[in-house]
């Protein structure tokens, strides 16, 4: 285009990255469509439309065009640009070194895995999800390959979630929480069961209360069903949530909370990073702090319920006439080791994220074969949790993840966990005593707090950064542990 | 990429219009999901991906690369591929013409238009709309301007419509309609009203009902609610309905087997012609020809209503419990001039088509200034079917075309309808008495017929050889006021 030729360099790179930026957000719309409202035989057109935009997006990134464009820019005065350059050099960096080929094959055989795998897990039938599942692994393999210096190979997955974390870093903060959490884990206190049921449309409008008071806006949200609950962001303004709302318990309030969590820090991003890569949430471990804030420090602490309580009991009258707060609370937060991660307590969780974190080393290593992997499974959540995982869909088909190529992410979940109390405790030590203005139904100044050394930044700080710029501390899981160890005292 | 250079001319074709048809399916999706599912703050986000969209298919199909291809590839002996070939040729001429920038501008425009359109429209206020309006019709003059051997402007919007139609042709049709029309609608009968309310749910349920008789399928097809009813394909085996259901009358009913139409023709165009742009049907006359005939022909029919009647009488107990079949369907049938073209009847649908062609013939040769248009709208209104339009609501600001740039449409909707009577005529020639299969529910055999005339060949055929291949004859309005008089004497 000839205007384009004629601009300024800066002008020219953020009209590319604009232009990526539609097209990532085409795919966001699809995507979400995909699992929202798409019918089922809709899927194999779907899977070459997500394969294409990819691979278009793929090409148009790593263009000579935009190495020319970095290497004019460098040393840029205004931090946002440096921002910019620098995140977007390091992503074209990595992009150049994958062949357009793979990304397309990667997510192409990504959407037709992620159906196999919805059948698979329906059925509990792993052996269906076995060639899928090695498709993956080997497509993994071959994009692993195109980082030959790095010496560790999940090193190359887990630095495309979370800058700069090494696998020897993951290993260190999960060494000492298991140290923690299997004693922490043994020493609990019995705690009240609720039974149901809690209807369905009963369930849908506590989540909308809760939205409502964080501040969610049908004007730029929505909130659907979906047999597994995500957040996305199809454009700038909108923000899209799902729950799995299920008569027989409350975890979708809880999982609502938490995708909240993932999309209020989309929403809060300074609009002038809109249509950049700067416009997002700079971390996949950030990003899980901001979900698990929301789900647990918030709602799950005793303020939230102080205000909350009195408004969900009068909708479940049955479930709920003759359960007082106190009990409610320890019900709802106790320890009780399950098979489910998505459904796991604060202290059980890191246990489930520690054991696919091992699981994803050992398949890439090859000490683990795929078809093993249920045995291995089922034996290991014995050992860590003592619970006898009842079939394959309750194991290790639960999790869509590897479906979708997602190697290397699990951990970010657990890092998340502990970013939210290093976090927490700095926001508690500027604003007070948060309890109290939850205790009101009043969450506007943590969301501001947070808005303010979190979310309008997007991606213009790298995580450790961020992190270190926040608390004035690196990675630190004590500050997590101690908050596990007096909650569970 | 090496693989596609490498590859014989017609496989290279091929794939970069898979890629095209992947995000054209790509644009669908996100149109869909904006009138459907979109928060309203996200319209100025999804405004910028469809116009990204519009300009990277612009840009990759405009290529040189598709010229020399195109002519690589003359004169091949398959049928199929001799048509992709033709009709490709005749879209990238098309496009050679228009510079990416203008169809982005026109794509990026009305994504805002339609947005001000949607405004304006519950406000009644023509004013708001002017500028979106002035811009529309200024763009459209700036994409005439495009092809300066077209001697009549209109005829440059008609073609991309519904290829080799001309203005001279549909005016002599539309003279001839409305002679016959004017005192067909004189001459019109009191007929019974029906009065409601019709409960929403109960509508829908008889929607359902319709749809699944016809065929229907929940694993391939869906159906919503929007504010204006429309039908789409985001992706083969995956067609979207919409309906607006209001409790004050049974629109619902017969948009829903409109929407049918224009989804059953997509639906069953044949597999092997998926990702190209074979895979539509051939114009939009032929479309509306189907969804016409499923909406009238079929839903307004004696036989239909035999079947039906005894279905939806019982879901609306309090509004037709005194109603016998005969009322209905006189009620259903009825001539009965009104403001709104979508809730026309058989005979004044013409009319309202009439005005718009006049209107936008004047609108493009500046004899009429946009500022004037309510006026000389509601002024013919009067002059052609005797109502008083109450405001711009129900008048000039009704439809939703103008705002999104489409200028040399609605002539195709009256043509539809002339082409529906004239392939039903030829249905009942070969299969006998359809009215007495409608009146048992059966409606596969016209399924079948129209599948194996029209639907399967997509655009193989350019619409006048398909009808002159089914028919034996061109576009000829005989028959459609054959129908009517018959309908109505």
């Amino acid at each position: 285009m000839t205007f384009a030729t004629a601009a300024p360099p800066l002008e020219r790179l953020k009209a590319i990255l604009a232009e990526l930026a539609d097209l990532q957000h085409a795919e966001s719309i699809a995507d979400w469509d995909s699992r929202v409202s798409m019918p089922p035989e809709g899927a194999a057109a779907r899977a070459d439309v997500v394969a294409t935009l990819t691979r278009v997006m793929h090409e148009r990134f790593v263009s000579d065009e935009v190495g020319e464009l970095l290497g004019a820019l460098e040393g840029l005065d205004d931090p946002t640009d440096a921002a910019l350059v620098r995140l977007t050099r390091r992503e074209w960096e990595r992009a150049r070194r994958v062949p357009g080929e793979l990304a397309a094959e990667m997510s192409h055989s990504a959407g037709i895995a992620v159906a196999a795998w919805d059948k698979a897990k329906a059925a509990s039938d792993f052996a269906s999800f076995v060639p899928h599942l090695e498709r993956q692994l080997e497509l993994k393999q071959r994009y692993i390959a195109c980082f030959p210096e790095t010496e560790t190979p999940y090193d190359v997955l887990l630095d495309e979630y979370e800058e700069g974390m090494t696998t020897a870093e993951v290993q260190k903060v999960f060494t000492r929480l298991k140290e923690e959490l299997v004693p922490l884990i043994e020493r609990r206190q019995p705690a009240p069961e609720l039974t149901g049921p809690f209807p369905v449309e009963a369930q849908q409008r506590a989540n909308r209360l809760v939205l409502e008071a964080f501040g969610y806006d049908p004007a730029a949200w929505r909130i659907d069903e979906t047999p597994h609950p995500f957040a996305s962001k199809p454009g700038f303004a909108d923000i899209r949530l799902t729950t799995h709302t299920d008569a027989r318990d409350l975890t979708s309030l809880f999982s609502t909370m938490h995708e909240f969590g993932h999309g209020v820090y989309e929403f809060d991003i300074d609009p002038s990073l809109a249509r950049s890569p700067l416009a997002q949430g700079t971390s996949s471990a950030l990003h899980e702090s901001q979900s698990r804030m929301w789900e647990n420090l918030v709602g799950r602490s005793r303020g939230f319920w102080r205000w909350f309580y009195p408004k969900l009991q009068p909708l479940f009258p049955d479930a709920l006439g003759t359960v007082d707060e106190e009990s409610f609370l320890q019900a709802v937060s106790a320890i009780r080791p399950g098979f489910i991660r998505g459904d796991a307590d604060e202290a059980t969780y890191g246990l489930h994220i520690i054991l696919r974190f091992e699981l994803e080393q050992e398949l890439l290593a090859g000490t683990v074969e795929i078809r093993d992997l249920p045995e291995i499974w089922n034996s290991r959540m014995n050992d860590y949790l003592g619970v006898d995982v009842p079939d394959d869909a309750h194991g290790v088909l639960q999790d869509m993840h590897w479906s979708i190529g997602l190697l290397g992410y699990f951990p970010t979940y657990q890092l998340g966990n502990v970013i939210s109390v290093q976090l927490w405790e700095r926001a508690r030590a500027d604003l007070g005593d948060l309890e109290e203005q939850f205790a009101r139904g009043e969450f506007g100044q943590l969301r501001e707090w947070l808005r303010d050394h979190v979310y309008r930044h997007g991606s213009i700080y790298p995580p450790r950064e961020l992190l270190q710029r926040i608390t004035g501390s690196q990675l630190d899981p004590e500050p997590y542990l101690e908050y596990l160890r007096t909650k569970f005292a």
